[in-house]
């Protein structure tokens, strides 16, 4: 009886992606995160295949069936900087290693690899991007993990009611389904902070620069009551100018969207309350007894051969430091969208102010790792518009906005992103 | 006001220790899993440090201050198999690999990588202790995470009630803490489920062998409304006869008890139902975006060596299959240890029935990695006593049992174990 319903689940998340529901011979597309399907016979299919990474053959690096998937921010742009640096971060773990559960028991993380601390602390002080003096660092098996444990940690424990969790639209779409799927009775989703009014405290959460719309953002609910959570999972130099270094009481980052290594799942929280950090570490345990080690080694390394292409361009002959070339790949990758989009009345980008970046000394605007692109004229349904030409957006609903803009990955492998102008300029001139 | 409140939490789980609160001069030790602390000025003193592997300084490998803590179930024992390995099982990771967040999306389970399936299904069909044809595999960070995944994949999603979650007691301890800590609307813990006598839905774990005491378990609620989860984190042949091949809808297995490796953090499920395969994977997005590639990967190369060495044994000349090794090393410590209690009448420890196993063709009694010690005569509190002898176990209230019982880890280190066995010794003929 419980086992009878018949769910058909699109996994959404920055992770999701899209599946054809095959019902009766007519299709359509669904929902991302969860529905109902009528249709007993419906199966599932996949409209996009990853292609292997680098693969020459060009029938196998085209969308299946012509469709391009940029609903989800799968960072595969970066394997081609990776593969030119060679074996620098590879690394090699032995049979014997890691087989505990414990990495410091001296750290209120206590599965934290003091060896990944070091080259967080290295990093955020290279970069400048946040502070990390009197910090708890707190690991997390992606910073979606992270979001939880700071719920779980600053969420009232006895309270008669959940707290609210609110964040200025448009807001991340996994935002609201994270806080709410397993019906917490320490929190709720309490949607668009601008509307907030409620007399009590609150959780808001700061994305910046944010997902969607890559505008860098401050906290709007104007009361104080409320926890702050700092999402900076964008804020590095090829995507928008460093201003000055975060300084919050908890901020989150992840390697997912500095360095673009998705499948490792590592994310880090700075948090500036001992007590919040322990709280956040005991939800870890609670849901995943701790972080793997593995992953927190790599992760390491690869943020150590960041800074070391910064601060040793000696050793770094052949390729460029890794913001440059993140930054330079970003930039005509927007250059390639504004002019496609420039050449027709259809749609419409965001315009992000310049500012002056501390680390690169670069003035530039924001090239944020996901497009906001709005659809003008009489198109309301921007997403369906999209989809109708074989491009798949997610669309501003799912954030809390308006179906006229919709959410596009700007890092896909370099021949979907291409196939991607070529598609849009021609809905552009058609 | 929200932050104000004093936690001390002692993290728990297997991979639980316990802290000592150090107040007002007085020691005492706290609950496991989280407490109030009124002693403003309390910190945090660890009991016990992790000693480096293979640490041949006799004070390192001391446990700190005279305790031995045996409280957890980290498995070191297990370093000195895999170090006499060699190389044999290192693992070298590429920079450019596993960028994507996805394995294989033709797979209900997309980020599961298709290596560590193979190795899963292998290793199965060779010791013969599940079924695996006709499942769907599901990768989680852990067990304790596919735990969860199970609990939210077979909860009624709109249910008026939460679901009752049951287990015979004395059950994993951190069974009712993971149900409940996010006083989730989705599921309850119940307690035992030799008292669940409500006419309604429910979800039974069975934990066969049981943690904490090491018996054989089938369901006990006679009613024809549950779902049985089967733990099987325990059912390898170094611990239990395998007595054949485990055949039941949703089965969990874990990395950290079978080859000892708890820090990669991997375990798997078999799972018969798609759907039920499906929500456990929507459950695994929401909370971590799939699990750590690296970690799979390393763990489908050990999974890979372990069956090697028992179908391949020329290539391994040095050192005994992997299995061989930890059945004799398992023998060898639960002698040590009964011959420990014998001589005493303080304590006693279950008798097991000898079985045949179809895995080794041996027959013999389980040598479970847990001893559920209890002690004897008028010690009604025996985690406390054996705390005056400065050995750190988990008494069996925390397993929903009696306090004459204590959990005692039989996976340390042997450095850890001897002394153990020489402190018990000493207490018995005192």
């Amino acid at each position: 009886m419980i086992l009878g319903h018949f769910l058909v689940i699109s996994l959404a998340l920055n992770a999701g992606f899209l599946y054809r529901d095959y019902c009766k011979g007519k299709h359509h597309y669904q929902e991302f995160f969860s529905f109902k399907n009528e249709c007993k016979n419906a199966s599932l299919t996949l409209l996009e295949t990853s292609p292997p990474p680098f693969s020459s053959s060009s029938s196998s690096s085209k969308a299946f069936d012509g469709i391009i998937n940029l609903d989800h921010g799968d960072p595969t742009m970066y394997e081609r900087y990776w593969q030119q640096m060679g074996d620098k971060t590879t690394v090699v773990i032995n049979g014997w290693q890691f087989i505990s559960y414990f990495s410091d028991v001296r750290k209120v993380c206590w599965f934290l690899e003091p060896e990944f601390a070091n080259s967080i602390i290295r990093l955020h002080k290279l970069v400048g991007n946040a502070i990390t003096e009197d910090r708890y660092i707190v690991v997390g098996t992606g910073s979606t993990q992270l979001f939880q444990a700071v719920l779980y940690a600053v969420s009232p424990p006895n309270a008669s009611e959940p707290i609210s969790v609110v964040s200025a639209a448009p807001f991340y779409s996994s935002y609201p389904l994270i806080t709410d799927f397993l019906k917490s009775g320490l929190h709720k989703w309490a949607g668009d902070a601008y509307t907030f009014n409620k007399d009590e405290p609150y959780i808001e959460l700061v994305t910046s620069p944010n997902n969607p719309d890559g505008f860098p953002r401050q906290a709007v609910v104007n009361q104080n009551q409320g926890i702050l959570i700092h999402d900076f999972a964008y804020y590095w130099p090829q995507y928008i100018p460093i201003s000055s270094p975060a300084d919050h009481d908890i901020m989150l980052f992840t390697v997912s969207k500095s360095t673009g290594h998705a499948g490792t799942r590592i994310g880090w929280a700075l948090v500036k309350d001992k007590e919040i950090a322990k709280k956040m570490t005991e939800f870890i345990v609670l849901s995943t007894i701790g972080v793997s080690k593995d992953s927190q080694i790599r992760a390491a390394k690869i943020l150590q051969v960041v800074s070391d292409s910064h601060q040793y361009k000696g050793n770094f002959k052949e390729s460029k430091a890794f913001f440059e070339d993140s930054y330079d790949h970003m930039a005509r990758r927007w250059k390639q969208l504004r002019d496609a989009v420039n050449v027709s009345k259809l749609f419409s980008l965001p315009d992000f102010t310049s500012g002056s970046c501390t680390f690169s000394g670069r003035t530039f605007g924001s090239q944020p790792a996901f497009a906001w692109l709005k659809c003008e004229g009489e198109i309301d349904d921007c997403e369906s518009f999209l989809h109708g030409h074989k491009i798949l957006t997610r669309g501003g609903k799912h954030f809390g906005g308006s179906e006229k803009y919709v959410r596009i990955s700007m890092l896909p492998r370099d021949e979907t992103f291409d196939q991607f102008i070529e598609r849009l300029s021609s809905i552009s001139s058609s």
